[in-house]
């Protein structure tokens, strides 16, 4: 280690206070982009703080909500790093089950005796951003000059769907291309204490299964009267039929021409799974997301490799008819009938590729008259283990972390595709620190994990000073 | 014709404006189950009404409703008419597309150029039951004796399940054995003209299936987050994979063991369809129920087969997860998924059995997790063509209506098996004239058909007299 490592690291220690305060009053400024409040002022906050450091700061027009960007160049030849993060939370109010005010950052003790840091924000993800400035205020407090140029990207609009990011990087394509990397901060240990490390994200598709009567068959004006059923046609069953056909009992996608289209896992990835296979406690892991019995897979590489490598179709809402009050439905054949669902693509297939098959499989499964509607959909994206800031986010985390585990995707999905795909550059997210309850009531980071975290920042700043030097990306 | 016949047929046209009269003063008056309006002083309207005809009539307790009860005896040895009818409507306030208001009784002309008698009741059922006490108070204005004994059964609660009907048949069920037919008068005349008479009612089983996470998986507690899809059993694919196991694509019952408990129509039956099917207009048909193409199930014939001996089970409503502003759904594993559907069900097949035979299916093809709730159930009933009620009903229509045909059963669901199951008699339901859009806005009769209608309930009343003393039932 460095001097130069040594004193951010001690000055990281030495401003635990000032670090904790710095998060805390980020917090206290909501920044609701689905509502619009506070944007403005957590914008020019955000830029306040870049500015702090020296950073050349400026807000480019979103969609919604400005874009803070800024640049921190140290020596023109050390390589360049794009933060990404965002300064916009999920809506709090009128959100049941807080047990302090969402926007109070107020200080909590848990079942288990440690104190958290609980307000709307903190882990998703002011915690992540303020702790990574306060790092890099660290190592100017502590004399050290930063191991590589930064530049800023800081959106407010994250939570609905970052409808200004990919237009504002296509326009600003030229300039963004010259950084080396992306990398998103992020509180990755889990309630276990097991540091994750993901290289790479599930592509999202959001879909809209409709099945409506009309020249096919089934009610074509209104609600038809269910005595008529042996002779019309119900939306409804062709709808479940439809949807039944496209996976097996178990919910496992049986789209006609899928499997040919996932690539397997490659032996890299198998590596790194079965590295942490026998550390990943099913049981334990079950309890976590509060089910009772997994889906009987094998293994627990077996899960790890189903839950990473395939992709997955999920109904988030049926819908047809009406219930009422006391439950119960008029005796009519709904005129439409819908399911709204997730489609989660691993990287190599496409979302418009994907979307595809399932209109042919439909097509040729009997069923030209389920509509499938497209509403949002991004694909997946993935760094490999060899690029330069991959490496130095796994050094940096294995310097802090005691279980630091690497997998080779996250099975949730993350539009974080416009770093390779856009901009050619490859990205890392992560970071040492347990954070939890993102988007839900009494969203948290632990306050003892917020030195770790910073710690993890400042010696990724270094690993990656080196690593992206020594091996050209 | 007997001239006493005659002289009721000329008083029933001489009493034209009365009719009439008397049925826009009843449907004035709100009788609504639903909320409790008006039901007290309909009760009274209905009692007044049988005083007024000279019966014994009295006022018995419902669940919610009187049931209001009555005798019209003129000779001991004659034979005894059970008339089963109802006074309670169905909610029209904030019901929109009435386009007149829904308690006054309007007349309005149709594009056709027919006036219409339009109101909440009009045809379900204020229309037929006070038309037919129209028709009794024409026998005493004609100075005709009755050729037969009445016992009125008028309920209030029929538009709500008819809570109270089947306990209290069972309470007075001595003397109510003593009647020797049961009769419902309704208005059977179509659209286009027919006039249909149905021998009988399929049953109906009010279900819900519902799956939801526990200890045989999926999300135990709460939603689980969608990128947990492939690990975790979602309760919305396992009920879409159930339901589609209980019927083939098209629809049609596949519940294990159905077949076996239906039993096949019986050569009458067959010949009644055959009777009808060349006047059977399936493009009319589909038209006037808001549909573009039917089922291909053959031609009429096939068609009124499959419509009235088969079993059906429809969805009424599908819910899971929840769908927000903008058709958004969070992408969660929703915890319950659940369908309510009605099971139709034909004479011979018990609701209960139907029932087993469902939660067995579902057992062996791997779904014990799935729930059949049932909400309400009632089996079919029928009568024969050769009752003696039945006989009666189909003469006197066959003398009124230019176009009679006679079903088998109705695909429709009602509860007549109280008299059959309850009773041990038959009973028939019909009679002749127009009206539409029950429970319905706008609902209506044609107001030149009242004349008509009490014709047809005039000439039963005869016809029943002389059956019912020569042939024993």
């Amino acid at each position: 280690m460095t001097s130069a490592e040594s004193r951010v690291l001690a000055r990281i220690e030495a401003r635990r206070d000032a670090s904790l305060a710095e998060i805390r009053d980020a917090i206290r400024q909501p920044s609701v982009s689905r509502t619009g409040e506070g944007l403005a002022a957590m914008a020019d906050k955000v830029q306040a703080a870049l500015q702090q450091l020296g950073a050349r700061a400026w807000q480019s027009p979103g969609a919604v909500a400005p874009i803070v960007e800024g640049t921190l160049t140290t020596t023109a030849h050390l390589p360049t790093l794009l933060v990404y993060d965002l300064y916009d939370v999920q809506p709090a109010a009128g959100q049941p089950g807080w047990s302090v005010p969402p926007f109070e950052a107020a200080l909590v003790t848990d079942p288990a005796g440690r104190s958290r840091l609980v307000g709307r924000g903190a882990f998703n993800s002011k915690g992540p951003l303020f702790g990574l400035l306060g790092a890099l205020r660290a190592f100017a407090e502590a004399g050290a000059a930063l191991p590589c140029n930064l530049r800023f990207l800081i959106e407010g609009e994250e939570e609905i769907g970052s409808p200004g990011l990919a237009p504002h990087i296509m326009r600003h394509r030229e300039e963004l291309t010259a950084c080396d990397a992306a990398f998103i901060p992020y509180f990755g240990t889990d309630a276990a204490g097991a540091t994750i490390l993901r290289l790479g994200f599930k592509g999202l598709v959001l879909l809209e299964f409709r099945a409506a009567g009309g020249d096919w068959g089934g009610p074509a004006r209104g609600d038809v009267h269910a005595l008529h059923g042996a002779q019309v046609d119900s939306p409804a069953w062709r709808l479940v039929h439809a949807l039944a056909s496209l996976t097996d009992a178990s919910g496992r996608l049986a789209i006609d021409g899928l499997d040919a289209l996932v690539p397997p896992p490659e032996a890299d990835d198998l590596a790194l799974i079965e590295a942490v296979a026998s550390r990943h406690d099913l049981d334990a892991y079950a309890r976590g997301i509060g089910v009772a019995r997994l889906k009987p897979l094998g293994d627990s590489a077996a899960h790890l490799r189903e839950l990473m490598f395939t992709c997955t179709l999920n109904i988030d809402a049926l819908q047809a008819g009406r219930i009422e009050e006391g439950d119960a439905a008029a005796t009519f054949i709904p005129r439409t009938a819908r399911a709204l669902a997730d489609l989660r693509v691993v990287p190599g297939v496409a979302p418009e590729a994907a979307v595809a098959l399932i209109r042919d499989h439909l097509a040729h499964r009997g069923f030209p008259e389920v509509e499938v509607l497209v509403r949002s959909a991004y694909p997946a994206s993935r760094a490999r283990s060899t690029d330069a800031v991959v490496r130095a986010l796994v050094a940096a985390c294995a310097a802090e972390a005691p279980d630091l585990r690497v997998f080779p995707i996250h099975a949730g999905a993350a539009p974080m595709h416009v770093f390779p795909d856009l901009l050619g550059i490859p990205y890392a997210f992560g970071g040492v620190g347990h954070g939890g309850l993102a988007h839900a009531p009494d969203e948290y980071i632990l306050v003892d994990d917020i030195t770790a975290f910073m710690r993890s920042m400042a010696r990724f700043l270094f690993r990656f000073g080196e690593f992206a030097v020594c091996s050209p990306t």
